[in-house]
């Protein structure tokens, strides 16, 4: 799970992130995306189930949090880049956030 | 509460926590400091506590998160500047953190 995505594992597992908001981050095999809530409590509401996931997986995102914005990247340092825990990881955000 | 503080309220509410780990934050009326704590669900289980308290006071952190580290950033967008308000929040952190 740790190991860095091949170039056919990216396209089927990151591509379709890559369609739904998310982008590579500049300088670095990464991905991030902004989450814009109602308010504080859902944009930590979210933050709050995604910490558990992220630490059931043991996997957990590089994110900020100003008001009712949440900036994630996701990365997988074991791997030095994206991995498939990223991918993982990356749906689950979108599924909590609601889309 | 959300007006700019004056150089005496200063000195003696933000002169504490720079005292305390907190610092001036460049090119910013603002303040910051990183705690680091023992694992994620630590510093997770800090930034609950401290959304709780910040929703309650309806004065939120800039903060973010990457695995057991927690950067905070506290100024008040109302007062273009420190306010009480940040002096609170700054110290209730402190406590939350344990120290």
């Amino acid at each position: 799970m740790t190991e860095k995505l091949t170039d056919s594992e990216r396209v089927e597992q990151i591509d379709p992130l890559l369609a739904n908001g998310w982008a590579m981050t500049d300088g670095r095999d990464a991905i991030h995306k902004t989450f814009v809530f109602k308010n504080f409590v859902e944009a930590f509401g979210f933050m709050t189930r995604a910490a558990i996931w992220a630490e059931k997986w043991n996997h957990h995102p590089e994110w900020s949090n100003v008001y009712k914005s949440v900036d994630v990247t996701l990365t997988t340092h074991d791997a030095d880049g994206l991995s498939a825990l990223d991918a993982k990881l990356g749906a689950k955000l979108d599924t909590l956030a609601g889309g």
